[in-house]
Parts: C-alpha cells; structure tokens; sequence
C-alpha cells in the first residue's frame, strides 16, 4: 500500500479524490489537510466516507503530508496550490497538483489570467497532466499539472483532430454546459439550491480562465496558434459537462474521418468512450466516472461538425484525472481504483 | 366577456392557455376538448386549476367548439390541426393554431419536414404570429399561425440585427437548449423523471423541425437565403429555452450597435427585455411569463457575437404568445392578461 | 393607490412581496430597504423584477419607511423586526411583521426559543395574523404577526377540528416537508445547489421553533393545552410544504365529519381547496400561489386520521399571507393581487 | 467466475443488478432478457454500461437463463416472477426473486393485496431475503425473496427494537419519502418529468402493499401482531428512501437504549450504518450504495421516539440487497461487489 495525502480535502475535488482512494485496493490515504475543520473526523463532516475514511482533518503543512505521503494532492485554490508545492517536492513527495498554478507555460499568460505566478521556476518541469496525449511524461513527472474540467472535455475530442488535420484550427466554438460543483464547495449566493435550480443560464463569457489553458494545448496539436471561441454555461446539476463543439472540416474530412481518427487514437484508451453512430453523450451516463463520451454528427444545411463530448467534471475532469495521473507517476496500472460505472438513473 | 374554447386542453400547452385564460378579464373560456379526459372535470385532472376553471372536457369537435365561442385556439399536434382549422373558420370563429401545421409558407418545405398538407389553400391566409414583428398583419387575420418555441428565441434576437446588416447572414450557430414540456405531455420512456433528472444531452442534432421555420423568416429578415446550424439541447428543468447564438458582425457593429438595434426594435415591446450591459438572460427570471430576456457581448479572441436569448417554451414560446395573437384578433390591448412576473426562487 | 414599503427587501419573503405588490392593482410601493444592496437598483439583483419594479434598494431607516407609506412589511430576521417596529408604529404606519417577533402572547415562551424580548409592551396589542381565523381583528390591529409557514399549514387543517372536537388534542403529529427557501437567502454551505439538490433529510428534529406558535394557537383552537410532535423535513425544491399529520379521531368523527366541518369552516374561504374525495394536495399545484390545498384519509389498520396540507412557505407561507393581512388593513378586499395560479408544470 | 442471468434486465432494478455484476469479480453475467429490447445490444439501450456489459438482450424464456446460470435474478414483475420461479428451480439453478411474490407467507394476504398465487407450493420454501436477520436460511436457500424498498428501511430499523421489546408494538407509524424509481420505468404520466419535478405529494395513502410485508415481519419479531400506519410520498429524485418513524417507548428504553439494542444488533454488519448522536440520515449519502443509515430521537415534549432509516430503493432496497442475498446463497463474501460509496454531491 502506497501512502497518499491530500491538502484541501474538504472541497468537492478533495471529497471526490477521499471517495476514489477509498476504494483503491494499492493506496493509503494517510493524511487530509482542511483549515475549515482541523481537528474534526472526516466521517462527520461527510456522511458518505463514514466507515470508510478514518482519519481527522489536520492542518494544512504541505511539509507534514510530504513527510507521510510518497504522492500529495493539492485540491487548494490556485496560488495556495504554488505556495505549498514547492515544499513537498523538496521533502521528497511526488505532486498532483489540481489548481491551475503549473498548467500554463507561459507565466505572462497566468498572470493575465490569474495573479503574479510566486513559483516559476518548477513551471518547465510541471507535466501536463491529459494521460491520453501525454503518458510518457506523466510517469516520469514529480510534479503534474491536473487539466480544468473544461479543458479535458474539449482536448479530448479535439487534440487528435487537429493533429490529424481534419478539422480548421480556425473559427472554433465550444459552447459549454457544466454542473455546479465545478463552481466549488463555498457558500456564495449564485451557488445556493434557490439560485441554480430550475434555472439555467450562461457566465464568464467574455473571457473564461480555461479559455488560454485550452488554446496552449490546441494550438500544439495544431501547430499554429489556435483562438477559441468558448462559452461556459451553468447546469442545474451537480456534476457532468457537456461540450458542445462546432468546428470546419478541412481535407475532405467528414464524420467517417473523425471517427477514424479518434478510434486510432484512443483504440487502447478505456475510459474515453466513441458512442456508435446516432447516440449521443449525456451527463448522467459518465456521472462520477472517469469516462469521457465522443459523438460527432455533421450538420446537413452548413457543413459544419457538431462533436459532443461529456464528462463528470470531477471525475474525469478533475480528481478521476488525477488519480489516474497518480497511478501512472507511481507505477500501478493506470485503471487501478476507477473502474465505477454511473449509477443510474 | 369574448368566449374562447380550446381544442386539445390537456397537453402542456392547452393547460398553459387555460391558466393564462382564468386570469383574463375579458376573455371566458367556454369549451375545452381532450379525447383523453372527456367528461372530466378539468379540475379533477389538473388540480392547480380547481376553483378557477369548472370546465369538462368535451369531445374533439371543431364545429362545436367553433359555434361556441369567437376564437378557437388549437393546442393539438400538427396535422391534427389542420384537420381542424377548415371547420372552425367555415364555422366563422377566428383560429390560432399552436401546431407546426401553418407556419412554412412552402408547402413543399412543410412535407419535406412533416408529412403531407391536407389543407394547402389556407397557406396564403395564415399570418405568422409574431406579434413584435407582424402586428398588423395579425390584428386582421382569421388563422394566426403561433410560432415554434425555438424558433420564437432565436427571430427576437437576430431579426432586428439582420434587417439592419449588422450581423452577417452566413455561418449562424443557434446552440439552444429547452426544458422538457416542450417535448409535450405524452408517456414516453425518454420523458420519465428518470431519464431527464440529473442529465444534460442534445437531441435531433441532424435536422430540428423547427430549423425550416427559423430559416424562413431569417431569410425574410435578410433578404437573402439565410442557412443556419442549430441544435437543441435537452435541459433537466419544466420550462425555460435559453439560445446561444454565435454570429459575426458585419458593417463595423458590435455590440453598441446590436443593442441601438434592439432598442430602437424593442421600444415599445413590452414583453422584450434587454438586459443591461454585464447582466446575462437566465431562464428562471422569465418562467411562467410571456417574455424574452436579450443580451450580446462580443468575444474579445474571435470578435464572434454571442448572442443570449432566454424565454418560456410554454409562454412566450406557445401559449402566452397565442394568447397575445388572440388579444390583437380580438380587438383587445395586446398586454392583457400576460403581466405575471417570474416566481422566484 | 395606497403607498406601503418593506423593510428588508432582499431576502426571499421580500423579493416575494415585491412580485405580489407589483402586480396589485391598488398598492404603490414606494421604497425597499437592503443593507446589502443600499443604492442599486432593485432590478439589477433580482431580473426577474425588470421593468416593474423600478426602485433603488434604500437603507434600512424605519422611520424613513414610516413617513412614506402608510404599511410597512417588515421581511426582516427575528429581533431586527422587534427593534424597528416601535419606531414604524409611532409614526403613524401600520406593520406586518413577517418575523417571529410578536406571533407568541407569551414573553417567556418567546424568550425559551428565540432570544430576549425587547418590545414586550407590543405583545398584548400584536394580531395573529392568519385571517382564516382571525380576519375581524386584523381589520382593526395596527401590528399584525404573520404566522410561521410550517404553522400555516398545520392551524389550517387543524384549528376547525380541534374546535369542534373531532380529533383528540392529544399525540398528534406533524409530520413536514418543506422547500429549502424557508431557509432564507443566505450564503450557507447547507443551502447550496450540491447539498440539497438529489437529497432529502429531516432537520431540527429535537425542537423546531414553530412548535410552540403550533401549540399556542391549537392549544386556543381546543381549550386545552397541546403537545405536538413536530418533524420538520427539507426537499429539494425551492418552493412547498407539505404537512403529513396523523390524529385520533373522537366523538365518533370520521372522513366524512372531517369534511363537513372543513367546508363549514372554510365556506368563504378562496384560499383553502379541500380536494375532491381521492385527490391528494401536491406542493406544485400551489406554487407561487396563496392556496392550502386540503385532504384526509382514515387508515383502514389503525383508524388514525391522515391529514394532508400543501401550500407555497412563501406565499401562503410567508408574503401571500402578509398582503392577505395587509389587505385587510387598509380596508381592500382581501384577495386583492392574490389570484395567482400555479405555473404548472 | 459464477454464470448468473437476470429475467428482465431492463427495468431499473435490473439495469442496477447489470451494473453491481458488471463490478462484481466472482460473477459473470452470462444472460439478460427483455421483451421490449430483444435482440438489441444492452449497450445501445443503457449508455452508462456501454463497454462493460458487452451482452444482448435475449428473450425471456426462464428454462434458457436456468441452464446458462448457476442464480437467475427475477427483475419482473410481480406475476411474471412466480410463472417463471418453478422451471428456474425445477432445472438447478437458484432464484432470488426482487418481486414480492414470494414475500408473505401467508397465501391469503398476498392474495387479498396483489392477485391469485398460481405458485403456492413454493410459498413455504422461499427464504425471506434480509440478510441482517436470515442470514442463516439465506445460504442455504434455493429460492430467496428479496424484500420490499420500504420495508427494508423500516425493519432494519423497528426488528432489533421490538424483539429486545424497547419500543410498543402498538400505534408505530412509518411517514416514508420515495425517489420515483422505486416506480419503476414504464411509460406512465404520473412518472413523466413535468409530473414529479419540483413536486412533492403522498401516494396510495389507504392502503400500499407494502404494508402487509412490514407487518408479517415486524409481527415476527414482536412476537404479537402488529399493525402499522404507513405512508408512502413521492420525492423529487430519482433514488433514495427516508422513513419517519414514530414509535413509543416501553421499558424505560430511550435515545441511549435504542442505540445499544442497535449496535448489539449490526456490531457485524457492514452495510447499516448508526450514526452519531446529532448526525441525521440523509439519502444522498447513502445513494448508489448498499447502505442504511439510522438513527434516534426521542421529542421532548411528547416522548415519542423519532427514527430515521435512510437507504437507495434500488440498491439495498432492492438489487444491492439481492447481490448481498447471491453472494450468501453461492458461498462467496457476503460484501463482495457491494463496496461502493455515494458519489457526493
């Protein structure tokens, strides 16, 4: 059993990652960090793990989980995240970092975006974090950057299009639809059960902060710059994202080639799923999985591709994504302990 | 008090008409038809209307209907409606048909989507109702055509902007996504609470019915063949359509002139609302009423305008706007009866 | 038009009172307090108000509120109702007070739930404010207590057969489930979308603070003193209680006695709908509505009574019932604004 | 690997035994019928097991399933599960049947609430599938009946008390919440979204079937007869039950009784789960898994004791409890396969 600790376990990420351990037969969840409950069993703030994880939260010393842990999730807000990272690397401990601190290259493009960046210099070591596109380099890494939500559902669909040249890197849209949670577990007003039921509407549409971490990864499978179009929307759900996505095909391609490349690309991929010919992704089919669902269908009247591609945004799309990142960076099989199908309905 | 029936009450739409009827001050329902429920009291089956509505279901007969009351609403499903309408305006009572059956001014057009016209001859006649655009026309028609919900988000958002050359008329994307009364009320395994809770997926992603209709007055609007990439989205809420638009501006606009369009369009449409810079249409604000939530930004990568469109399938988007046609039929201020604001939370 | 105000307008049972007073033919409203919101425009928070309620939020001065209307709704918490109240009274305006501060005769029982007096000298002159019971009073009272929403739903069933001796006053339960906007707009972590949506549980089960306002009112109702049993659920929905209450019939009552004596008591009543034999209340068919929807059954196995009672906590539940009793007051008819019929579905 | 087949695979009972074997590491699931879906692949029906459960539905001839499995699971119907027992047992293989017809002992009572027995010489064989309490019997039984979704919350929670006789067999009440799967998936309007969404309403108040069940067991471990008042309401979900129950104490038995009666009962038991003092039930925490949650208060004022029983109505309501049963009645650990926790939120 290998030891893992999580900082940041009482948001919804660091609750999902305490299910996902729970029921991993080859790690050890030793340690959990929460300022909000120090002190306090995890089994009574949520329901859901009692008598599974047995442990209290502790303060949050990334230096203290390093010491315990061989691997150490950061589920904390950006700039918490690079405040503790460098600590635990030094002490020893591998990283799977969840925020958004070590995603983007270019530290002028995270701090348009974020916030002064205090921890360049472990930005060119960071691996990018998508297992799919980047395997090699994740089992080597010490310190891996997990993917937005956002991010994973649009890559996945799009990396191996563009590098196949099928579709234009021009004139992109990703008209996306997410759950809640992906807002986080805080108590703000937008997020109440009265504001988001029954309700559903667009946000952040004038520039959203996944829009520059998905065009850094489109742009390198195309091999040019790539300007996205992106739109995020808010679902009255808990979990699941749906990306709706309109691209130009170019070379010919059509549905027939799209989905020839994806089945080449993803054909030793579990958990990214090609639905047949006429079905379609939903939510509720990848809700706390890892899976992702791709569908592409080409629209008769404009010629356009309309691809769908839907995951569980903290799952696949944040702490599913990081535990597989984890099994790789500890040699287990990448599959161990994520095997859940959804319950439905 | 004008007598008004109801020819097929009791799907969604027709128990919609009578809610918004029971709070009419001069219109008085005086006949309601279901084959289902005939001989039922209304408010045996539809319990909010108890008290209110002390109507029985009849029998389906147009000509009863017709010699009953002044106007004739038809809430029932298309081809039904055209087997309807013939009698009730022989009858001499004015119709607002709900149903797809008048709406393509092509017949050809209407076959291709639907199925044969068994009642071609009153094509001509039928005025398109949309009263923000077509008042005139409406305020003297016998046979009012009540257009599509889907199609009602998007023509109150672009046909403003087409008619004045502010956006280009190629490459339109309406990326919609609905609650599920617009499916109707009728047993299907795809419409159970099982199926729709907690999900998110889109639907006839090849070719929505309602993309002819859009198409027809989108062209109208632009004076030019207008092709338009829509898909619609199942949402897990009752009511509400929200229509993201994506469309390039044209002319130097952006979106100062979009909404100088709009405002002069909108001046003294009641039922149109266009948000205040920053504030974006969300579908809970606009549930149970007859209006339409407008906003606009331009994407700062792309220069894309995103265009939001929020109303209520049921109202704005069926019943409430027939309600609204009837009013200008019958000679009433067009407002009446449609003042309810959003319950909310 | 007569001018009136609330105090404390940002909060659910104020936005409600806003959207009913907005469509009130009779009533002007003239200013809304919010310390939240001091200075904005009521319609930039809440959209649903566009167009119609065209006020700023102003701060919270009573007495500023005084001089302007001639009622004021306080919608504020417990203990900040009682500290303005004094003030609005003096200066000449009436108050309906939608808090708990004056809705027990008692000091001292208030002071065991809630916390201490400080306007006791009110107490003796305060009105409880439910008109099915109270209506002659009302008229006349100038500090009017608006009942607890769980409370309306009980009394309302209750209250006319513990006068008429059908049900014994002893071991009565209440078994109810409510809505989660009884909890107020407040940014709390038990009140997000993620922990109410897709679950249900019951809370404040040892001692909820309307059981002593229940038993102070049936306790009058039967001329002896009652103990209740109360359980208090949240669902999640916005909107809705739904009372479940198991009682020993007496006096040899049964179904039919039950029945007789609701429809004696609530003959004039438009508010209460005792259902049909066989029809069951549903929290949807009242939303948004000043409606108690009404029905019983005797157990077949136990002969206990099974009394339902479902109605809207904020309308009937909360701000319906305020204009009820603001009605009243200002001498208007008393359903005046409070047509409404549920938005279904 | 044990071959096992479900009769009737595409209910929601199946589809969640379909997805617990697809986890399961000891069972192959060799065959599934539908008559709806024959011949169809089950992926192309049910998404979420796409890739997993790699079978088509085959028609529902029960003497085919028997000589493929070694246990045939009956997800049918109650009729169709009894034609079908016989020819199942008579060719070797077990049956644990998730209908009810094998559920009374008494042939009378089943009659008088379902329908004619055409099995009855089974009647007296059939093993009475609550593993907490007939674990015994359960592994060595050839034909188990698992039990109701309500009826196993409220005797896993009332059995340990009545035979330790802490609470009276008289006047108990069971006020219980459904998610509306527990309807199972058929096409009906009552189960349609627009129905159950944002609603909340009591059902089969007179009489549900349920009740006998109840009786028959808790009379068993009362060892006198007991009748229970039970009702049933509908929740806005899609899973999850909470029983309110009310009961009186006897024997000086209070909160601190009741909860060692509990624990001596369930020390060993994996699956129920008594809470903390304080902490409540709740159904989202036990969602997708095959968990109870309990626990007790006593109403200070009436003395009443208030308990709370909280599981998933298709989990250890029904198929989770019915692969608890397999796993006994094929030798294999009794948890096996069942370890899922909630996905939260």
């Amino acid at each position: 059993m290998i030891p893992v600790a999580i900082l940041g376990a009482s948001g919804y990420t660091g609750v999902e990652l305490m299910r996902l351990i729970a029921n991993h037969p080859d790690l050890n969840l030793v340690a959990v960090s929460s300022r909000q409950y120090q002190g306090q069993a995890v089994a009574s703030v949520f329901g859901a793990l009692e008598g599974r994880v047995e442990l209290d939260f502790s303060a949050a010393e990334p230096e203290t989980l390093a010491r315990q842990a061989e691997l150490v999730f950061l589920a904390v807000p950006h700039q918490t995240a690079m405040a503790a990272a460098p600590a635990i690397l030094e002490a020893g401990a591998k990283v799977v970092d969840l925020s958004a601190d070590f995603r983007l290259c270019n530290q002028q493009v995270y701090e348009q975006w974020y916030a002064p960046h205090t921890c360049p210099q472990y930005l060119a070591e960071a691996v990018y974090g998508l297992p799919e596109f980047n395997r090699a380099r994740i089992k080597t890494a010490r310190l891996v950057a997990n993917p937005g939500c956002y991010v994973t559902s649009v890559l996945i669909a799009l990396v191996p299009l563009l590098k196949a040249g099928l579709i234009s890197p021009e004139g992109i849209i990703a008209d996306s639809k997410s759950g809640v949670s992906g807002a986080g577990r805080s108590a703000k007003l937008g997020l109440l059960h009265c504001e988001v039921h029954d309700n559903f509407k667009a946000y952040s549409v004038a520039g959203h902060r996944h829009t520059p971490e998905m065009e850094q990864e489109l742009s390198r499978a195309a091999g040019q710059e790539v300007r996205l179009t992106f739109t995020p929307h808010l679902l009255p759900i808990d979990r699941g994202i749906l990306s709706t996505i309109y691209a130009r095909p170019q070379n010919d391609a059509g549905v027939d080639e799209i989905r020839a490349a994806w089945l080449q690309a993803f054909a030793d991929e579990q958990f990214v799923r090609l639905l047949p010919p006429g079905v379609l992704p939903a939510t509720k089919e990848v809700r706390g999985t890892n899976r992702v669902q791709l569908a592409v269908v080409q629209d008769p009247r404009s010629g356009l591709l309309k691809i769908f591609s839907a995951l569980d945004n903290l799952t696949k799309g944040a702490s599913g994504q990081a535990l597989q990142n984890a099994n790789l960076m500890l040699g287990l099989p990448e599959e161990t302990g994520l095997a859940d199908l959804a319950v439905t309905p």
